[in-house]
């Protein structure tokens, strides 16, 4: 095609480079975190973040809850930013994510629990950012400048890193395993042509729904969040429990919906859910693997071409709900690296 | 009007009552509660919900968090059901919140907290459902019986058993500033009316945005639910920061967006979000009281005759927010009731 690239579309390219450096890079510190923690185990884990990078939060929530057994609260930024309440983290963990590092609630929720006794870590791409400099010990996010409002490979990046932590507080995975992520996500990466003339179907959708369970649910809420600054689409995240207990009542024939699906313990309520849809002639895809061919049966899907285990799903699980993004942006004559009203750094409170 | 009243105004209109209600009776749980927890304060609370409830759960989280500066995290229950993980919770209170008292995820989450050494809590309007026995304390609320399977009623009753339960906690609140509740509540009836009339210039919305901060955030999810089961809607709820980080890319001229609005520490943030909204040529509206006469200068608002500190707007502020889904699904021929595809019980994992 004549058409430049986007810079979202390189930097979604540039994925499985940026976490094999990362994964070098912060490696040493994870090793480092790992012996702290050993020495004393924290209660509670508390993660702050706002947007993508709050999506990647969510992620280890689950992460850290599944693998750890440690307890992991969301922050509630406007708790210390607008109500100015201290709360009591003598045994915490607080974590702030920030692709720049110079998010103002963020940074503030991390200096308040500080104060209050917590060890403090910062995940960001920036090493001159105020996020690297607070906290106790910082991560950083090698995945290059991001030039794209709409952030992808910063994302992947601070996933990455939420398993480096989880597994520095004991989780039971070995580094080896952590290495072969970026292969998969270059697995993911070979869809690119066949979702580039799927995408096309979607030209006119305005709304539509993305359901995950578990691990990938906060894939859920970073693919509506992609197609919501760059295609313009109302798209919202749900578990799909959460679906049932409402929501549903919204689905009507032709109603898109998109379903992360892979193999594990959320496959069975996953094609549970796909049976529903079904009954109310919704229009869904699904994102699966390899390891998981039944997924296929069921419509449309998109497969990656490799066998995956649930617990390294979501780095590439993503990598087609961001090429689906931007495809969808270019198809619709949108400029993904540009969505109107935003700018690269957001400072709220 | 000739036609039949539906069930869910009928229950939207008992609110006053219920609250008082359950006020009367929950009050010895909350002072047996309160002697417990100054003797051992718990480190950290764990909320478990689904739908309505969830939204009660979100409200907890602040509230508790603001109130009493212990650490509040929002249990995901896949972690326990689908995962098996077993949590460190021995010095936390888990609390357990449905409607039916039969969520079977939701009674999961809690036996698990309870045999991980957690004080368990239920919050049920049903006496004799595995809700109120399971845990170590119940707590019901005494709406009555709902008929709508759009919940009100119980909505406001489980937020009134978390103020309690925030009290037993060490919240510095009155008991007699509770008992003022029920009185908002009854205040933001008089809006009826003028939100029937109001309502009808939404009969052809698909979609809308509804953003609010701090105490009232849980509001902007609870009515975004109200407006997808009733109205089939696809209306979803937002933290005004949350929404600059990204999801405004989505509004176009005359996109509709409602706003809680109450005076306080949250209004500086909204009225900002109010000018930037209206520079985008968005369709506002907002939910405000007497309290906050600068409210109703930014255009639209439906505004309770009375003066509320922000700390008990969240009962009275969803009270129009259901009466408007109430006279929209009516307004679209739609039996607010009975949402197609939904029953009272949802039974997830």
């Amino acid at each position: 095609m004549s058409k430049m690239l986007s810079k979202m579309l390189e930097e979604i390219r540039q994925q499985p480079a940026a976490i094999e450096r990362t994964l070098r890079s912060a490696l040493p510190e994870a090793r480092k975190l790992r012996r702290r923690c050993e020495e004393k185990r924290p209660q509670l884990v508390v993660l702050a973040a706002r947007g993508t990078s709050d999506n990647a939060a969510l992620f280890g929530r689950y992460l850290i809850e599944i693998a750890t057994g440690i307890p992991v609260s969301l922050a509630a930024p406007s708790v210390s930013t607008l109500y100015g309440s201290s709360l009591s983290l003598a045994h915490a963990m607080a974590v702030g994510i920030s692709q720049s590092g110079e998010s103002t609630d963020t940074n503030l929720v991390i200096e308040r629990a500080r104060e209050a006794g917590a060890f403090t870590i910062g995940i960001t791409n920036e090493a001159r950012s105020a996020l690297a400099g607070i906290p106790d010990q910082a991560f950083l996010v090698r995945a290059g400048k991001e030039k794209s409002v709409a952030a992808t490979k910063t994302y992947t990046g601070q996933l990455l890193v939420l398993y480096l932590i989880a597994w520095a507080l004991g989780a039971p995975f070995q580094v080896e395993d952590l290495q072969r992520i970026a292969d998969s996500a270059a697995a993911a990466l070979k869809l690119e042509d066949a979702i580039r003339l799927r995408a096309e179907r979607y030209r006119f959708m305005e709304r539509a729904l993305v359901v995950a369970r578990g691990l990938n649910y906060a894939n859920a809420f970073e693919f509506a969040l992609k197609l919501k600054e760059t295609c313009y689409v109302m798209a919202e995240g749900f578990s799909g429990a959460d679906l049932l207990h409402g929501p549903i009542a919204m689905v009507e024939s032709s109603f898109p919906a998109f379903l992360f699906a892979p193999s594990g313990v959320t496959w069975p309520g996953q094609r549970e859910l796909l049976g529903k849809l079904a009954q109310l002639k919704a229009d869904t895809m699904t994102v699966t693997d390899r390891g998981n061919r039944e997924a296929a049966r069921h419509g449309n899907s998109l497969m990656i071409p490799a066998k995956l285990p649930d617990l390294y799903t979501p780095i590439p699980y993503i990598v087609p709900a961001q090429l689906f993004a931007a495809c969808l942006a270019e198809i619709k004559g949108l400029d993904p690296d540009r969505p109107r009203t935003l700018s690269k750094i957001t400072r709220t409170l």
